[in-house]
């Protein structure tokens, strides 16, 4: 079985000084997710929590929603011709009555439509698939300075990056800012279905109180995530891209990018953020207007 | 047709003060791949060398090795119910006598295998695929000083990075160092295949004697487009996985991780770097030995 980190002989120069030593990396390897037997994704990730993994996954493509869904998860024994485990195939059998998904296109089966494919057909095919509304009742206020302690507290939560620098991480906060969960893969996406199927087998979806703390970018697949897991706020270190920004607007997500310190970029829901001094909603200045 | 920046209205702040502006975010769209008509692969991207990077993704999936394979790349018009382009699907045909592969597992072909998914069958299936096994003859001699040189390099040419801060950049350097292509995306492996892409309808495949440079971590799918583009060097800002440093020593690629400054790690290859003062091959001192 995969371990998280595995050690490589490196050739280290520094500023002219070569030397040999090992090194610690971060572990990738294949994970073949298998639906009723069929193969539906093939995702390189860091071993470890390999069912969460698949659940999430499944979450995320609209095929569950709940923990009762799943009749079973297994690693796939004899999947090789020798007959021994390489725990890097795993079938997840749904329970009576659940559906199977009919994907037209394998990995991706959200973005697929027959009335064209573009931006606005991807946010529609989110819209329309998720079993999760975001539904925060009452609404969660947050205050700045809580999504500003969060970086910080993912950061000491990292166990694997400290020694290989290789791994995004992905964090679950409650709503007054205490660490929940937190999942490191080579994979930032992994990362995101890793803390989503552990909370579908925990019972725990929808996290619609949660906060979603991503160690890299926000792109429209973790939005994506997050929304078919009714996470209402996804906040993020680096820039979101412009079609994760489009799907937090029109699912009603709160979409923080570029935390850092005592900085942020509120680019979606910012009715969730309780902000002093902010001009109200609906208040157009010139530089707005600009826009 | 899309765009590689948008903008989108942002509430800023800034140690307790809140301001709202326009930002300029970097453009993300999905891409569906089609061969001979039919859908391959989707992709999230960010708009723009749609040909180049449905290319090079087939030149990763071992479908294309040169200019010739190609018949045509075309926008599919009239994927809409409307019959408008969206520019967001590409269809590539293939020259006659050019196979169609049998994509057994859509998006990933390479790493599906009949004996048993594990890194191993992932490294075989590249070293059986590739069209451009490594050979750059007579073998490139690099020195740290040209390596620790390129980072500024693919920075300073950086476009669209300064204006969103969301895009992964990968770049092709020749021998000497000099630029020879920069592709930015929002997905590090489509901006390596839209380098790669490129230098196919070029036809300036394979890229025996250059250098590909990324602005984050060397996963192995990276490391796999570069091997099966036949480049010998690949360099990374940040971390490489396991596997991708396994991949790295078994085809022969050199493979630079944590290129910073005077500062790199060589985890596979290091004969073409020209490392003065280091332990000749083979020496075995006792730290090395620990591990």
């Amino acid at each position: 079985m995969g371990r998280v980190t595995e050690r490589r002989r490196v050739t280290r120069v520094r500023a002219g000084v070569v030397s040999a030593r090992p090194d610690t990396l971060v572990a990738e390897e294949p994970l073949e997710i298998r639906l009723a037997g069929k193969p539906l994704a093939i995702t390189m990730r860091t071993p470890g929590d390999d069912f969460a993994l698949a659940a999430g996954f499944l979450v995320s493509e609209g095929v569950l929603a709940s923990a009762d869904d799943v009749r079973s998860i297994v690693y796939c024994a004899g999947a090789t011709d020798d007959g021994s485990n390489t725990y890097n195939v795993v079938d997840v059998r749904l329970a009576d009555g659940v559906a199977l998904p009919d994907f037209t296109l394998e990995r991706n089966v959200y973005t697929s439509s027959s009335c064209g494919l573009c931006g606005k057909a991807s946010l529609d095919a989110v819209r329309t698939t998720t079993r999760h509304p975001l539904a925060d009742t009452p609404p969660l206020r947050l205050s700045p300075a809580l999504l500003s302690a969060l970086p910080n507290r993912l950061r000491a939560a990292q166990r694997v990056f400290d020694r290989t620098g290789g791994l995004h991480a992905a964090a679950l906060f409650s709503e007054t800012g205490e660490l929940l969960d937190i999942r490191e893969d080579v994979g930032r996406h992994n990362a995101v279905d890793k803390l989503v199927g552990r909370a579908l087998t925990d019972a725990r979806l929808p996290l619609s109180r949660a906060i979603l703390l991503v160690s890299g970018r926000a792109s429209f697949e973790l939005a994506q995530k997050a929304a078919m897991a009714g996470i209402p706020v996804l906040a993020a270190v680096s820039a979101p891209s412009s079609l994760a920004v489009d799907l937090a607007a029109e699912t009603g997500m709160t979409l923080v990018g570029f935390l850092r310190g005592e900085s942020m970029n509120v680019y979606a829901g910012e009715e969730r953020l309780v902000l002093e001094g902010a001009e109200g909603p609906g208040s157009q200045s010139a530089d707005k207007a600009a826009m």
